[in-house]
């Protein structure tokens, strides 16, 4: 299916509409989850257009990566997790919901179930306190 | 943590123990999950050692995308799936299981739940057939 400019990830990335920023690269921006799965789910997007993995440019996905582990580390660190998961849905059977390719980075722990997917908003100033850790702890690792 | 060699990915990788074999590029190899979670499940597999996406040389994971694409984009033709989600776990906490980089592909329907992680092994005939699908797909595509 097409590519269709609407969808929120390409008005975040126009700087249209806010989000709760945590790291911007020449190929992606990270932003945390608006309705996180577990504290310090953050979401990497490709800057590049695509409606997800099927229909990506193979040098954004390379670019994404590598911002995506970078994240995914300092998510560890930030919220001191035992795991890191990482989660990416292609079409609405799959779980997908917005139609810009994204990645889900979820810290884990033994034992704590993670929320459900897109049930319950969490209070932007919580996300703000998430992003500053997250934020912090890249510049440690850095 | 190090990187272990001993685990079961590197035994395959280094054809010590049988794997029903998908997929093969210069990076990565490409495996039928033998607990699948949905028929088509694939595991794609760098070559290079890594315990995880933590300690993962960049350049492996940029290769290992462009793998996980090719064989995304198959395993939906070959299963005529609706969607495919992508997973990759990192440490046990996340329900990674075996310590060498993977990411899952597994094709999804809609309201068709996924199998539980890890519990029923498949007839090997049936991975075969499923692999052989997988192959004409890419072949097709290709």
């Amino acid at each position: 299916m097409a590519y269709d400019p609407s969808n929120i990830f390409a008005k975040i990335l126009r700087s249209e509409i806010p989000a709760i920023k945590v790291h911007e690269s020449a190929q992606t921006l990270a932003i945390m989850d608006i309705m996180p799965r577990a504290n310090g789910h953050v979401l990497v997007i490709p800057k590049a257009p695509s409606r997800n993995l099927l229909d990506a440019d193979p040098a954004a996905l390379a670019g994404m990566m590598a911002d995506v582990q970078k994240i995914a580390r300092a998510v560890k660190a930030a919220f001191d997790a035992e795991g890191i998961m990482l989660a990416q849905y292609n079409e609405p059977a799959a779980g997908q919901t917005v139609f810009h390719l994204h990645v889900h980075i979820i810290p884990r722990f033994a034992g704590v179930a993670l929320r459900p997917h897109g049930e319950a908003m969490a209070k932007p100033e919580h996300l703000a306190e998430h992003a500053a850790k997250i934020r912090n702890a890249l510049a440690e690792l850095s």
